[in-house]
């Protein structure tokens, strides 16, 4: 097989086939392609798609490349969530253990903050000692003796798709719809799910900002899953302003142990929730979304979801005192101030990708993967779009190294958040549902 | 500058500055970008274009990568010809010394077959000892002494063309029209050219078999020539045909001598007078173009376009008794056979694709740049579309190196020569002439 011929096919509009794409992942995870022609062919696909034909065996193609988890014997269903990423979306770390505490298997696998937004391993990392380096073996080992592991993206899984996404990374062919949805459930299809939940964002904070291409890349993903036998439900939910109030590492695992408390900031508390609901729908321990509802909030109640983080941070090698005192454990920023108002009026927007931004000009992001990240910087966002505010009143606080970072986050919070006349309609956390059977508007 | 900025720009249809352009081809020549990112570039280029200010800044830098030609102290006009390309095009070859032999200087410089058509270069060296690979100064010297030099591109001309040229090869963006203009425009305008005329090929064996795409092209050649200073013409061609009736490098040498001796096949010698006429004109040794046709014949009756002719074979080490005597000192071929017509009807097609990839099959042509050229082989085609043929008639001769080859030569003049019932009209052999002024229909 010439790629140069896969490549004129799909420049002209053609048709790959499923033989073609399995072949062509198979080979080139193994270098027998050069990249500038699966660059150029990446580009091709960017402008002219891959049909569902198509995107499904490239997926399949790319999860063969690879290792997989086999829950077979387990006993119990194996359910995981993947967001496709935004600013303050810390909601992985307390939904896990809390799904766990249900009864389901969780085998939580994420990745790295880069660009504007957080990672979950970053976050979870800024927990001393937290190892989220775990082998396959290991993170299945623990599973079947937890019931959850919060894991990294292992080599074992996928080397395909992380060679491919390096390559789109670099050729800026990252945002082809059919390329991401492959790219994901070749990675989520590995971990021998029985069933998969998608929080897909749209907004201005999102990867994919406008609403009808998330439901594009939602639609997508829920074929696939459905084709691989997974059953899969999306929620396509609004990244137009950070989710909760922590922004940053060690904030966000504060926030985190909040929602397992019982408490946190509504939305966090509200997307954890129904996140959950339809996983355990999806897990089948509970007939539907009201029942799993009550299930959840008994576990947040009862204190058994807490005590599923602590096994895990255990496990993990982790401080477990970070459960109960997170003050004492977590890293703390040296130096801290207020952002206040600086007129009265409505708050028109918390600007996600701004305070994405000024994280990583705090220190507590990535711009390459290389980057240290330094996990006790960040912002507590104290008013959301919509909301009244009035002069003097605290709009944000800054945790910073030092004074130079205190000023340049006071800016960051002068711009990301802007206070106008105008009443205004904040949008709705969670819009629509996607199922095999179509789209729900919400 | 970032290369990823470009990509990202140009995929979702920006603009680059000339300087980026610039930058972009300075650097890419001396292997500071990698050639994944630049083959996404060419990719997204491929499918959203470059204005005219862009591919002009493209040309001019590729242009700026390598070395010129100076004709200013010669005292005389220097134009050239460009075609691109097609199957049985030798005017190039009695086309330059025609013109010399007028007075105007042509530092012709070619290139070899690839694919389905033939190369200058590889005709010429069907001339036993012709050398084709001569230095800037070693070219620019013959000039100034004979008034013409048939040379190869040398690695001192546009080196960034050059590897973008073998990069696009090797990504399927050969075809996008920006690209091929600032690339043929590179080249053309190093050679220090008062006037450029352009043969752009159109119909089944052209590279850009669409009218309309053929236009644009010449368009956009035209524009960039006379923006450089360059007053050029192109004239629109048809290659739905071969040209003439020789096909195969030392059969095409004997047909060029034909026309220097003032015969030859009425459709070769017709283009070459075409292209000649619009030289003279350019390079001002003419008021138009009629007068330029009684210069040229002249120049044809009187001997001396072959005596030019002769001069620069001598010079170039090639055998000059091949002149006088072709078929004693070309190489022949030691087969021939002749396929006449199966029935009595119209000759629907000579297909010219087909006939170039017979001149492979039987050794002649080259699929990898590495391949090795018989320059015996090939065919005498003997009829036109639009001709009646007669049951038992010549069609063709076929010219190769055994049996077997005498076979795959027959079976692609079967394939390429269609007769049939109706009557059809063969296509203009000349349809546009395109001048800064616009383009005319003929």
């Amino acid at each position: 097989m010439h790629l140069i011929d896969l490549i004129t096919r799909k420049r002209d509009g053609g048709r790959l086939t499923p033989a073609e794409l399995r072949t062509f992942a198979a080979e080139y995870a193994v270098g027998r392609y050069p990249d500038y022609q699966v660059s150029a062919l990446l580009m091709a696909i960017f402008f002219r798609g891959l049909d569902d034909d198509e995107g499904f065996a490239l997926m399949e193609a790319m999860l063969a490349s690879g290792g997989r988890l086999d829950f077979a014997g387990l006993g119990k269903p194996v359910v995981d969530k993947h967001s496709t990423g935004g600013v303050g979306d810390k909601v992985s770390i307390p939904l896990a253990p809390l799904v766990a505490a249900c009864g389901v298997a969780v085998p939580m696998m994420s990745g790295r903050g880069l660009g504007h937004t957080g990672g979950t391993l970053d976050k979870l990392e800024a927990i001393p000692g937290f190892n989220t380096r775990l082998s396959l073996a290991e993170a299945k080992a623990q599973v079947e003796r937890l019931g959850c592991a919060l894991i990294g993206q292992t080599g074992e899984i996928a080397p395909a798709d992380k060679k491919l996404y390096a390559l789109r990374d670099a050729t800026a062919t990252v945002e082809a719809i059919p390329l991401i949805a492959a790219s994901i459930m070749s990675k989520k299809l590995a971990e021998g799910l029985s069933g998969l939940v998608l929080d897909v964002k749209t907004g201005s904070g999102a990867f994919m900002p406008e609403m009808d291409r998330a439901i594009t890349l939602a639609r997508t993903m829920v074929g696939i899953g459905e084709r691989c036998g997974c059953p899969t439900v999306a929620l396509l939910t609004s990244m137009e302003h950070p989710l909760g109030v922590a922004c940053g590492n060690a904030l966000e695992i504060e926030e985190s142990l909040e929602i397992l408390r019982g408490g946190g900031p509504i939305d966090t508390r509200e997307l954890t929730l129904a996140l959950g609901a339809e996983m355990l729908v999806l897990a089948k321990v509970v007939p539907n979304l009201g029942e799993a509802r009550v299930v959840l909030e008994a576990r947040l109640a009862d204190g058994s979801a807490l005590e599923k983080f602590r096994e895990i941070v255990t496990a993990q090698g982790g401080d477990p005192r970070v459960v109960d005192e997170p003050s004492d454990v977590l890293p703390r920023a040296p130096e801290r101030a207020v952002v206040t108002a600086q007129r009265t009026g409505f708050v028109q927007q918390v600007a996600p990708r701004v305070i994405g931004r000024g994280i990583i000009a705090l220190g507590g992001g990535r711009r390459t993967m290389e980057d240290a990240v330094d996990p006790s910087v960040g912002f507590h966002l104290l008013v959301r779009p919509g909301q009244h505010a009035t002069r003097g009143q605290p709009l944000a606080a800054v945790f910073a190294r030092d004074a130079a970072g205190i000023e340049a986050g006071k800016a960051c919070i002068a711009e990301a958040i802007v206070i106008g006349d105008d009443e205004c309609t904040p949008a709705a956390l969670i819009s629509h549902r996607v199922t095999r059977a179509g789209v729900e508007e919400l």
